[in-house]
């Protein structure tokens, strides 16, 4: 594996691969690499003849009191974590050499796709996300690029960019990674208290049990919201809903009745910790008044 | 020459090309085609194994009360002189094939650099602008790519663009084409009534003139910009001065006294149509209280 931290050594590696007919994998990421990451390593490796990974903390999606000085970091566990999964090229860049002095050009997805659900207390964050990710798109040129599903927003918001401005490559979704009791894997995971930890769980049932509900015939939204609602509320009492929503998985428009392909996704605080969950469910068809065969 | 109207088999024969190890050269333009886009063709074909240029008349550079409509337009002429330069690749895209419904994603340079000279008049031009050729240039994806000097701004911004968001690709600034009176070649000459078109020619002679008045050491910012007020106003007394701006080549930034790079530009409407022109110098040094040797 190699590390690159400069962009010019970056191309200089990734120009010999293409002109070699490489295709080229790409998983950016922020680092303090979990089970979620490595999966679209892992995918990235099966589908593609060279593994690129950037490790870049990206200021420009934190909003001010955000936890951008917190945020959890380990370079040496995650290079250890990349060699392991056969990555050929570890991205490392400093921020000056993405951010330097006079930056100023940003890419973004406008409209009500990045006003609602994380965006409504993240105002700023898909505009980082996507001066980011077209920025090492053009640096990068991948082929296929892996993103996971966990961030469903952000996935939407990408595929939506990725089609605007004809970025040529194909964005690859996959799977939320759990753990052992259902909670989404996420780097911030390791803020919470041994309390918190326990009592997130919660997030994971709420949305299955949601699940359960829909198979079983219901289609209110409002319903399904209540009942997340209610069953996060009871397990954990000093949990912060920020929202609780049911959206038309493409467009992200709140849905009244479910039907076609919908998410449903949350974020919840648990102390100064803001957790993020969410399921898909496709081609609803509507309530036919009892369990659906 | 091929002619290319979607972006799928535009993908395709550039894709061959560039398998076959060919550098592209690209010439974005929006039609109407005289000798300064025709310069930029043969610069471009000088450099690169095969070139490109696009014909697209881009709305979201338009605002809403400008010549969109009216903007002039003769694909067949076009063609013609294409061919006559040698262009390999003449793409002529319709709207809804760059702009499909649902089109939400802007690419904008942000910051003083877009909120002076013609963004005064037209605040939204650059980002149609930055959006327009980010799409093309990811569909492209050209080893250089030729402006005109004659939208000094645009360059700027482009150049800005490319620099923050990593395009992989040289930009390529080529010299403003003149009639034989000094008027900058540009597509919106076209709308001059005879008594206009023969006043328009104050504008390179202002410019000119002020080059003079620095060559013989002026510095002043205040008295280059009005020695070109009042020539302007002296030779075409219907004409309405948008602004006359010095101003650092690099940056855009307002200067009182001029030194180093250095933009002298301007933007006047004779009747309804709004020309613009500008000269550049390179390298001042202060004033020496005459003529410098």
């Amino acid at each position: 594996m190699e590390i690159v931290e400069s962009k010019t050594a970056l191309r200089t590696i990734l120009g010999k691969s293409r002109s070699a007919g490489k295709s080229i994998g790409f998983v950016p990421t922020m680092g303090f690499l979990h089970a979620g990451h490595l999966s679209l390593m892992r995918r990235a490796r099966q589908e593609n003849d060279l593994v690129v990974v950037s490790i870049f903390v990206n200021p420009t999606q934190f909003g001010p009191n955000e936890d951008l000085d917190t945020y959890p970091r380990d370079a040496d566990r995650d290079t250890e974590l990349m060699r392991s999964e056969n990555v050929d090229i570890a991205f490392f860049p400093p921020v000056e050499e993405i951010y330097p002095r006079g930056f100023t050009t940003f890419v973004a997805v406008e409209g009500p796709m990045t006003q609602v659900l994380c965006a409504t207390s993240r105002p700023t964050h898909f505009r980082g996300v996507t001066t980011i990710v077209a920025k090492l798109f053009n640096l990068v040129k991948p082929d296929k690029a892996y993103f996971g599903q966990k961030d469903a927003q952000q996935v939407v918001v990408i595929q939506q960019m990725v089609k605007d401005l004809d970025f040529d490559l194909q964005v690859v979704v996959c799977p939320i990674k759990r753990e052992a009791d259902g909670l989404a894997m996420s780097s911030r995971n390791t803020y919470l208290s041994p309390r918190h930890r326990a009592d997130a769980a919660v997030l994971f049932q709420s949305l299955a049990e949601a699940q359960q509900m829909i198979a079983g015939g219901e289609r209110s939204a409002s319903a399904v919201v209540r009942s997340i609602a209610t069953k996060i509320g009871a397990a954990a009492q000093d949990a912060i809903i920020d929202y609780i929503a049911v959206v038309d998985a493409e467009t992200l428009a709140d849905l009244e009745t479910l039907q076609g392909d919908i998410l449903i996704a949350l974020a919840v605080k648990f102390g100064k910790t803001r957790l993020i969950d969410n399921i898909r469910i496709k081609g609803l068809g509507p309530n036919c008044g009892g369990p659906c065969r």
